[in-house]
């Protein structure tokens, strides 16, 4: 399937390497690691080894790593965490605020806050779907959260995430949380926790099933400082900020993954760049719009359309052909309709109803070779070709 | 290991069946469920397949099945869920309730409402740690959720959900929930949703990890009129009631596991009961107290303790010769201390530090077996005649 498979940004396939790291805790080390004995104590360490190596990939302090089951669930630890830590310690101000190009977990815990009686507001993108400097410093000053995602998902452009965190930092003082939701970015593009941290990003989400770790595991990684109430209490684990039993081989694939996801990555991101500008160079050639296409994107992300050919049958047609893309966001549970984030752009929605997204595997395992990427481009080419010659007789 | 694990109640080894049927989602068959081609529909109907199996594992419909990533996380879906829709309907009444033999994961969300302003309660036990049917009686009328456990963790005591269920709600109305944490039930003892339901129970915990399957996935299992405010948004995955990319192995192998769970139920249970009079006996010839001697019990499930020896010393000593057992609930990530359960249960707090727990297999994988009983016995005398020759020399 690898080898057709072209939406690496909707979950990626699980690295053999890390899948060996994981089966141990599948069999015989199977403890549970809130156990005394030894047999629990050695899960315990394999859980406290991932947390060093989601860390290290990170450049952030393995205390500053709190697994959760997915980057969902992450996210709405932070965005409902830091709210309802905001509400405890009866801060004043009730303004929250996240950019229109979120994905929807984080787009809409907010906006169930905002149910709640939470004033939330949307921050605006330019043409190119990228975030303005001076959105940040424009947000009222009692604006404690803003969420802003490293790269989107859908067209790939990354975002100014340390610039625009230092923006909506200054002249503003204690609980304000920033926060980028870096699911997208891990193992396509360089990140330092450290860094962003220094600049007045405060949080970061990662999740393993992107970077070809499996489902099940993903972190949120924040500054120590940041207060935060749980979404699930119990047992106390993950610093009594995520009660549960870990799901130890899940934890320990996902510290593996991110190892590998950010081992030699600018060599894969060269690779990645060069068959994004191959494929790019045909959907021109054949008439395509390129989103995003003047920001700085992931290397591995091509969103386009080809204007008057419906995406989801472009999509479909491709499909009976044994390939794997998409036509918009992944996570959305087959809901058709015309993407969120093009909108956001001012892209036309008769325009955008022809979005397909192309996304390259990039990581150590199941990288995209050129000769996929050229077998795509002569499915595309007929495809198109087809609807072409249809529509002509029509 | 398992020839020496005592403590199945803590988790239990993966089935290499349950294990076997997840592989292929951890190879070929990775794609996002929520993705419209081919293998994301395959991916999707694997996802539906394990929920039937919990659901008939379950006497429950498939649509009241929701998947979470742990007990620990249903169990607050379920209190936090609840309690966020009554507020959200504006409901007139403020009081939860659960018992004082609950879970951490029950009792802490509970606590955590308390804090933010519900009128939360901690309903009694009997000596033998069995909720009396009087104490859902007098709860006041404006009670709203209750949450009792089918079979305690620590003592395996089971509790009569099904009257309790019926006499919370006799004169109850409209908006009210009683729910029960079944996880060390399920495999252990017969559970029929419908029939629980139609006495009054509106929804169920069960996990995989205690029944032979994997870390990573449980469900909630809940009346669909029960309204619920999720914990997690996002992409509207389980109903909208659970957002974030389906952990599709985890599900796929809890789906099997449930299904192996209750198979044979009858049989296995007869086998493990045995099991438990044999070690009980001798436990009892030796001078040990067991805990919820006189109540009903799990029939792998034996809490006790040795007047004047403590049971972390014994679980210690037990651990250096490769065996496995607990001094109390497995979950709480190494605390020490004395069992919460047992002091509801008004046991001598000097007694209890002496307590010990024996879980034994009785899943169709990693069945205990009256050899690895014996051994077990074996050690424990060893251990015990030098402790006591320790505390005649004292």
């Amino acid at each position: 399937m690898a080898a057709h498979y072209f939406d690496h940004n909707a979950t990626t396939p699980l690295d053999p390497f890390v899948l060996e790291a994981m089966l141990p805790f599948m069999g015989a080390n199977f403890a549970n690691p809130s156990a005394t004995y030894t047999a629990g104590r050695e899960a315990r360490r394999a859980v406290e080894q991932a947390r060093e190596q989601v860390a290290a990939a990170l450049d952030a302090d393995p205390s500053e790593v709190i697994f959760t089951a997915s980057g969902s669930e992450a996210n709405n630890l932070l965005i409902r965490g830091f709210a309802d830590a905001l509400r405890t310690e009866g801060a004043a101000t009730t303004r929250l605020a996240c950019t229109q190009i979120e994905h929807p977990c984080v787009a809409e815990p907010l906006r169930a806050l905002a149910r709640s009686g939470w004033d939330v507001s949307e921050v605006a993108v330019n043409a190119s779907g990228v975030v303005e400097r001076s959105s940040m410093t424009a947000l009222p000053m009692d604006t404690c959260l803003v969420s802003v995602m490293s790269a989107n998902n859908e067209t790939g452009a990354l975002q100014p995430v340390a610039d625009l965190g230092a923006a909506f930092k200054r002249d503003r003082h204690d609980m304000t949380c920033f926060h980028t939701d870096a699911v997208q970015a891990l193992g396509k593009h360089p990140l330092s926790f450290r860094k962003l941290n220094t600049a007045g990003v405060d949080a970061l989400t990662v999740s393993g099933h992107k970077i070809g770790g499996p489902k099940g595991a993903a972190a949120l990684v924040r500054d120590r400082q940041l207060p935060l109430i749980p979404l699930v209490y119990g047992g106390g684990q993950e610093q009594g900020l995520r009660s549960g039993t870990e799901n130890v081989a899940a934890i320990v694939g996902f510290g593996v993954a991110c190892t590998r996801a950010v081992a030699d990555l600018e060599m894969r991101t060269l690779q990645a760049h060069r068959l994004q500008q191959h494929l790019e160079a045909w959907l021109r050639s054949r008439g395509a719009v390129i989103f995003s296409a003047a920001a700085e994107r992931l290397p591995n992300t091509t969103f386009a359309a080809f204007p008057g050919i419906d995406g989801e049958t472009l999509v479909s047609l491709l499909d009976r052909q044994g390939m794997a893309i998409a036509s918009g966001a992944a996570c959305g549970s087959g809901k058709s309709g015309v993407s969120a984030v093009l909108l956001a752009m001012g892209v036309d929605p008769v325009l955008a109803k022809g979005a397909i997204r192309i996304s390259l595997g990039m990581m150590p395992y199941g990288a995209t070779s050129i000769e996929a990427v050229d077998r795509l481009i002569g499915q595309l080419d007929k495809v198109l070709s087809q609807l072409q010659r249809f529509a002509a007789v029509a």
